[in-house]
């Protein structure tokens, strides 16, 4: 058995970080969406919020460990977007990214869908919809609460994607937090914790186009329809939009507070090589865009 | 005392290791049911679902601690099929590792009954049932949901334990996940965590054939009668079979995505003992079937 | 400041030990009964059953972080009991730390009285009662459940303080599991969270004849009176006997299915010191028993 | 992007050190105040107390992280205070770090007022009260609970803001804890939740003067009025005065009864330099008031 799987052997770096973040996400949304069906469905008695936040903490957390190895977990195209733009992922590979980061999304969130097939349809009486008492469209993608503007929930969003980006740069950056292999991804994930925990109640927390939209699209196809791009006066758009320019924001407050005011290390006077990883996410040793001299 | 204890040291690898997964299995039910029956008898008093989800995610994280140093802490004879299909455990072992999970869990089982007795006599009336406002026998072992169809826990349980070893998969993957000694029974608890969080409302996360068989086969004798078998149409031997389909399926999707692509490493090429033992959950040096030389 | 501090320094190794127990147990108490009182006084409103299990948890890992490095943080009479039976501590020293640790908890639970003083008032009408609906006994020491019988309450306190030493036992035993530094306490704290889990309801999980005697003694000098030994047939005894019962049950299974069979090692054989002290909860290197060659 | 960043190096020791402070307690309120907030709006149907606790938690997590290789993450007068007397923080840096600690809560309290600005509105009828039934002050400050006396609230701050101390001093004392690069941010984070469980329903745990001070002085500026300083009978000096008063008695107690006892290092004995930085709460390496000899 080992043999055989040994033939399946891929060699090309781009597609095995594809297939890591297409993994990493599902894992995320698998675990995270699972968190909100189980809640919605058993209306609060088999969890309550804080599951929620607890699923999604730890979807993020093994969505990270699933990856880091091999992609360094974005598992985000806003953090792709900030890395790009930082400097430390080339921007060739943004696109393939982002793609790959939806398409797991969308496959946890039709596998959350089968999973709960049986408990939807009991919970809605067979009727999917979007708004009302027996919703279940919030289950897959973040919706707005009503009293919420939709400047508020732009607010809202940029808010929480930059204090996101605020504790995984910290956490990235070795010159102020050096941390023990495996703490990474407990860490990142008690951050997306807090974050629920802290700024979940206005609009759900997404933080990320890949976990909101892929979902979105699932439900859109599965039977939910066109109401879940209308709903909240036309919100799916924020949760795209939104992340994007919070998590350059958390970036540039980051960098401009703490991390370029770093002494110069000797190292990284001698090699850059170093520098370029260093950033990200969950990657250790031996990142695939560094090439280190035997 | 210590002299007398020494007197009892057992040489034979595998009789250890029966004990190990024995008393391993046993910690994880004793803490896994002991949960559920406060719960249960105190009627959400003293706990709740989550506080039911942190039992058995620390309960394996004991589990495992207890016997990860001498048998690798397999404590689910789904993964043990699973890692002797990947040619990572002898499949002589396999039997001898089955009966024993399935023993502790019985045994723990029992010790429940009887460290609950009084307040399960209280609760129920005295009459021990299955179904119904007072039954008591889901304490023990799982039932699924009212609106679950057989096929929709049959896929309920393949999507959880192929979500169990997908994790368990990837914290022990090395050249993906460097873990330090100590994270791996935390980290295997806190995947227990959120799937119980994330997939635990339809069939209540059994995931492990012996965490499900040893308590009812308990409680078959213990009271509760041939209903245990009857109950949920037959339900009993979905949480047999469809874990060992899941794990099997999640052990391949993680293999196929991940670890199969990992480049080679120096020291794979010359050794194939590390090769071996890698896989196993809790082992960290020195395992069994490796001898290393001096 | 630093200097004047300086000329408090005592040497003798029993004092410091003495003094690192009370301390230790100080805290446990002091975060374990405060999270009772708080429940208790705000009738569930700011905290719930899961917040005294996570009180009494974090208790005990700040009680054992205090202590560790002085006096090997026991921080209970019946793990002294045990580790004196296994020949890994003088028993002359057991009498000093048994009293210590009382002493710790009466200290603690003064405290708590003080702090909770105004809460206690008005929460019980300034009627310091025992049992009925505004019971405040309770926030101290431990009190059975109705339903339970005395030979119900022994078996309840012998299976959760050999549950306790079980998983003291494996993460003290470094053949079996060897942990980072800082790793301990909180994982012997995570054991007495599950223990709270699932075995908290029928009497509420003394395990510590420290733990319960000290604040049973500072309720009956406060005001509670004689009707905090006299209440659930002369309960008081249980907490003191059942735990030291329960700690050498757990210590002889542990013992007997895992630890005696560890393979010798090279240096066990030529140091009998390192085997002494191996066993104690918190003490990491240079334990105080164990004087090194230069 | 990464070249233009450099640009704005800042090499001064102090202005880093300030940033440093300020960013990490803006990430404390952040988080902390942004849970309060969310269960306040909320009406406990997205948190509960329980969510409280573990947003200041973690809000004191991330806010240590985000500044220990910097300043070495006081984050709060109290402690910085009480470091200077202990000789371990140069006096002159005292006012700086108060000002900057301030200014990050303030600043923070006014980013949470924004992010929940319709939230409020929709809670409070628009109307911002410090006392009654939509009371939404208590979002950002600390205010007694009815039945406190004014020495019952200092009581209740200054044990446990000595509790704080106790628990910090020793996860930063190497002696007693030799604790690996990552872990004291997380168990600072979880000394703050367990006092939150058991010391917060007197008067919400302040512990900490910039923590409160700075966000009543938002809600003075921001609508609530001169009723956030005439509440609870003038109750905003005690969370100032009290906190600092318990910093120094908790810091009297660890180091009488644990540290001062500790025999000394061989290292000790020839450097200095160690012995001032070691008490600092995330100093790790290089600390900045401490030049290593090449």
């Amino acid at each position: 058995m080992e043999r055989l799987l040994r033939k399946c052997h891929i060699r090309n770096q781009l597609v095995r970080e594809c297939m890591a973040e297409c993994l990493g996400v599902y894992v995320l949304i698998l675990f995270g969406c699972g968190a909100v069906a189980q809640v919605t469905t058993t209306e609060d008695k088999k969890g309550q919020y804080l599951s929620i936040n607890l699923g999604w903490a730890l979807g993020v957390t093994f969505g990270v460990f699933v990856s880091r190895g091999v992609s360094g977990a974005h598992l985000n195209p806003a953090v792709s977007l900030s890395l790009c733009v930082l400097g430390r992922h080339p921007w060739l590979k943004l696109p393939f990214y982002v793609f790959f980061q939806v398409l797991g999304a969308f496959l946890a969130a039709a596998t959350v869908g089968l999973q709960y097939y049986d408990a939807i349809q009991t919970y809605s009486g067979g009727v999917l919809t979007v708004t009302g008492p027996t919703a279940t469209a919030g289950i897959f993608s973040t919706y707005p609460a009503d009293y919420l503007s939709v400047w508020g929930g732009v607010v809202d969003q940029v808010i929480g994607t930059a204090a996101l980006l605020l504790c995984v740069l910290t956490l990235g950056d070795r010159r102020n937090n050096p941390l023990p292999d495996g703490a990474q991804p407990v860490l990142v994930g008690a951050a997306v914790l807090v974050i629920g925990i802290a700024m979940g109640s206005n609009s759900g927390y997404a933080l990320n186009p890949a976990r909101d939209f892929g979902p979105r699209l699932f439900t859109y196809i599965a039977g939910w329809g066109v109401d879940v791009f209308k709903a909240g006066s036309g919100w799916w758009w924020v949760p795209i939009v939104a992340p994007c320019v919070g998590a350059l924001l958390g970036t540039l407050i980051y960098e401009l507070m703490i991390e370029v005011h770093h002494p110069p290390t000797a190292s990284e006077l001698q090699t850059s090589c170093l520098e370029v990883t260093e950033g990200k996410m969950g990657l250790e040793l031996g990142g695939p865009e560094c090439v280190k001299p035997a």
